[in-house]
């Protein structure tokens, strides 16, 4: 039996103020911060032990990761972040406070973009300031990996590829891992290893900070999953 | 013209209580951590930027090379981790105090084992708690790679491997590389890159937390080094 912990980065300052964050790459706020620091407790408090990280290009998890790790006196574990962890595209909604956005399209409208897996939100031009291509650390994806907008199927192609080359291969090579991204990146994650349906998956809403374990079987079934209390 | 940009980490709590460290992983004082920010923004200052960062396991220089690039906003860039760039190994003087370790040997035997390459501080045994062979983030290691006691020179010979196919590697392939470590692991580097006699090195001392610069030609020779102010 193999253990994988999925843990959702703490509260960023966006987060705080309700806005549409996706790529856009805030900082965490003084509370996550803390649900940082107590999600790397309760794993040193229950024994957990990690051989790898695996992280977003975006500070918050980052961040996230780092101060757990350091209460577990890990920080000296390789680390590898990828785009692929990011949270989900979220078009030209970035940037955008969740309530005035409401009041503009409606709430229904609203909770279709956050919620059914199928909903692009409106997309961005290349030309927008908040294009990924005009980023440094966008640079070496192809122009069909440049997201304009994205739903959460979308999200959940381009997670993939990386849990099945980077993460299912380390777990293989029996390395303890822990996975620190976001709550739409996860949330794919989670619908696939799980096998959530569409109706499944938009109920579902991974709290932040809260240590996420998966006990898998040799061939990475999910034998059972649990939140760390 | 490629530029390699060398730094030492900022004051540990070790080096303000002048006891000797090598692999003890202690953390960062608050000084230390002033001078990583610090650090940081001269190299934004001065418009340096950096696709890969290395650093040695140990807390003191992970945590200066992630201060430093999050005030350059690059926290997303890849770091690798080793223990070939982590501090020299001091043996059985490990935790000693420098001011009591000088009036039991004498001070002239203190400064021979802090400046002499070939001087090797007493040896610890393998049941001495500090064995790095009892640590975890050094089970990979071979018998002969676990340290008992080191001189400059065998700090040199493990950084080296590291150097030519890690840092060299990731240079030639056009990475603007940032590296950071310890006071004798750079000593050991620069004696290498600036093929420097021993009598020089004695008398090289890195200061911590500020940017050493190198511009290298195409084979990667020196062209010139200076610090950033």
């Amino acid at each position: 039996m193999q253990k994988l912990v999925l843990l959702r980065h703490g509260q960023s300052v966006w987060n705080q103020e309700n806005r549409f964050t996706g790529w856009t790459d805030v900082d965490l706020s003084e509370q996550g911060r803390q649900e940082a620091t107590h999600a790397g407790q309760l794993l040193r408090q229950h024994g957990y032990g990690f051989d790898i990280g695996f992280t977003s290009v975006l500070k918050r998890a980052i961040k996230t990761l780092d101060i757990a790790l350091e209460e577990m006196d890990l920080l000296w574990i390789p680390v590898q972040k990828s785009w692929r962890l990011n949270e989900r595209f979220y078009g030209a909604l970035q940037g955008l406070n969740k309530a005035e956005t409401s009041a503009k399209y409606g709430a229904e409208q609203v909770l279709r973009w956050r919620r059914d897996p199928h909903e692009l939100p409106p997309a961005l031009t290349r030309d927008d300031p908040r294009f990924p291509g005009h980023e440094a650390r966008y640079q070496h994806l192809t122009a069909r990996e440049l997201p304009l907008t994205e739903n959460l199927r979308q999200t959940m192609a381009r997670v993939l590829p990386f849990w099945t080359e980077q993460i299912m291969s380390a777990i293989r090579s029996n390395q303890r891992v822990l996975v620190c991204a976001h709550g739409n990146s996860l949330r794919a994650l989670v619908q696939y290893i799980d096998h959530l349906t569409d109706t499944e998956v938009a109920a579902l809403n991974i709290p932040t900070g809260v240590p996420l374990v998966y006990e898998l079987d040799d061939d990475l079934n999910r034998l059972r999953h649990y939140y760390l209390e």
